[in-house]
């Protein structure tokens, strides 16, 4: 990297940080917004929600935990920010900056703060005692297939996990005796999955409120409120041959020929611009005999966006897949889901496909 | 009504009538930029995808037969478009106006044809052979119980349907015997309803394509070119007593105390800025020991909107509506969907809350 490089890949790591910090502040802003809503109410309505207010200074309890965690997370990087000497905002300063801020930043603000706010679901499905069958269904099946494929000399056997979120899949095939390396692009799942892997002291030490800003389709408060207990377990990479590597799938691995002997990609390949790409890269990151494992649904993340963005359907990747090289050897379709609220009257619930590929 | 209003509700009707005709031209621009994308891929990519100007050409087939369907839903208010000279375009006119709109214009048009778009699926809901299914799970709850509730003289017994979209429910509801009062704001189920009931001749006289645009979560082509068959019964009003009455529902309800039997809610009360206002209207409408009838989930449908939006929870709902006077004599869950793809790798499913309340 380049001076240049180096200095806005500091400001971008800067305006995360900054977006952690922010969450309660920004809440806090959210409960004067539906309090406020509240008030333009008749006198006769108002007194049909006699709880209103303390419902809603529970919510402001659920984001102040919530904050709990994101604060962890930044002092985890405490070298970092030392060296690089990003402002740890106090009260005062974070309100300032959320009051001070022109509609533009606010919507780029508030795109941020809905990536933090991702984290708590991300958190619920990778690292809670309560996501325990969320991970079950999607996790086990590609565990229990690693297991089955490498029965000896694992320490040998180098796995690949991109788009590897907050580390959990990755932890776990790195547990299973494998070498395992984890890519991840955005900061804000490297910084959250850098705290769960290495600055975690021990289990149940957060309660956080992942859906505390759903207002929707609850059949009551309990739901909104529902509890993420973090962590499940306390990683110990001790014994563990684990790498999070952080950047651009594409721009890292198509450099690394014939590295790997098997690549599990679970929620993944559609988060390409142009699948084919990843496609050509996961071939060629694979050693000869080298094994894929996928498992996800097409939920194209560039669709609506105005970058480039190629949506295949199955049939289409299948074509591919074999055009390139490889053998598909086995493939089903598995009921799972995603970041998902038990609780909630509105149930969003993938049928993930699922195939295994050998390198020809 | 005065005259600036009666203008403003034309231009509004016009702007709908024109959304219509251009869903096929729209369409096509967008199969033109998704083609545009496939040509800035590199020659090795493209060979690896030969069949996909054959998918977009017939993706262009499927939205010309659904634009048969919005054609004849136009044709069919052929009195008003003579009486208001609104002007039916012509292929080349439809084609220039897309291309000449400006950024802004374009955005409003979007969501116009995101409404029309929209109009398919609920075809599909309400009126196709296939989705019988999606009916039963939904609408047959509410029916055997009016059948179990009034098994005498239903000619005399009035029931209103509020948001009664494409008008199948009030339409069965009418065909048990009631009089039944359908309540409906939008121009574009307005319209579409009333071909439905009155213009439509023969059972499956139209092939449309609801999922055509969509190119996320697809195992194949044939997934995304699933047909609906419309309809699956032609509406015989001769004998029944219905209506559909046009307009806001706060608006004309407030005005009609203890006017019905029996209020009918299905996929309704969530579509209010706040759900108070409809708890009184709806109460203040019924006659004295009238029963209402509630089924749907709590998707409120202003949530990310600038306007006033009052989210609850259904236990404070619950303590509301009998706060205002009604005893709840029966409560559960019933697993539904709304306007569902039973082919998609991502499934939304409704839990939706059914009570039935009796006005004390």
């Amino acid at each position: 990297m380049n001076q240049k490089e180096l200095d806005e890949e500091h400001t971008y790591l800067l305006s995360v940080v900054q977006a952690f910090q922010l969450y309660e502040e920004f809440g806090k802003q959210w409960v004067v917004y539906q309090l406020s809503m509240f008030k333009s109410l008749k006198e006769e309505d108002k007194k049909l929600l006699p709880n209103y207010h303390q419902k809603w200074n529970l919510i402001l309890c659920g984001l102040h935990a919530n904050q709990m965690i994101f604060d962890a997370i930044i002092r985890n990087q405490e070298d970092i920010i030392t060296h690089l000497h990003f402002p740890i905002l106090s009260e005062e300063q974070k309100h300032n900056l959320i009051l001070s801020i022109s509609d533009n930043e606010r919507n780029e603000l508030c795109q941020k703060l809905d990536k933090v706010r991702s984290m708590l679901t991300h958190l619920y499905r990778d690292w809670s005692i309560e996501g325990i069958n969320e991970r079950k269904l999607c996790y086990e099946p590609i565990l229990h297939r690693l297991k089955e494929l490498y029965q000896d000399n694992r320490n040998n056997i180098k796995i690949l996990v991109p788009g590897a979120g907050l580390g959990r899949l990755a932890y776990e095939i790195a547990s299973l005796g494998f070498q395992c390396e984890g890519n991840e692009f955005t900061y804000y799942m490297l910084l959250t999955s850098e705290f769960l892997l290495n600055g975690i002291e021990r289990i149940g030490q957060f309660k956080i409120f992942p859906w505390i800003m759903e207002t929707c389709n609850l059949l009551s408060f309990n739901d909104q409120a529902s509890v993420a207990t973090i962590p499940d377990i306390v990683p110990n990479l001790g014994n563990h041959q684990m790498s999070m590597v952080a950047g651009d799938f594409v721009e890292i691995y198509s450099k690394q020929k014939e590295s790997f002997d098997c690549i599990v990609t679970c929620f993944f390949i559609d988060t390409a611009h142009n699948i084919i790409d990843y496609l050509r890269i996961i071939y060629s990151c694979l050693k000869l005999h080298g094994r894929w494992i996928n498992e996800g649904p097409l939920l194209y993340h560039y669709k609506d966006s105005d970058s480039l963005s190629i949506e295949l359907n199955w049939e289409e990747i299948k074509y591919i897949i074999s055009s390139l090289g490889f053998t598909i050897i086995s493939e089903r379709l598995i009921p799972c889901t995603y970041c998902y609220s038990e609780h909630s009257l509105l149930q969003s619930k993938y049928t993930a496909i699922w195939f295994e590929a050998i390198k020809n």
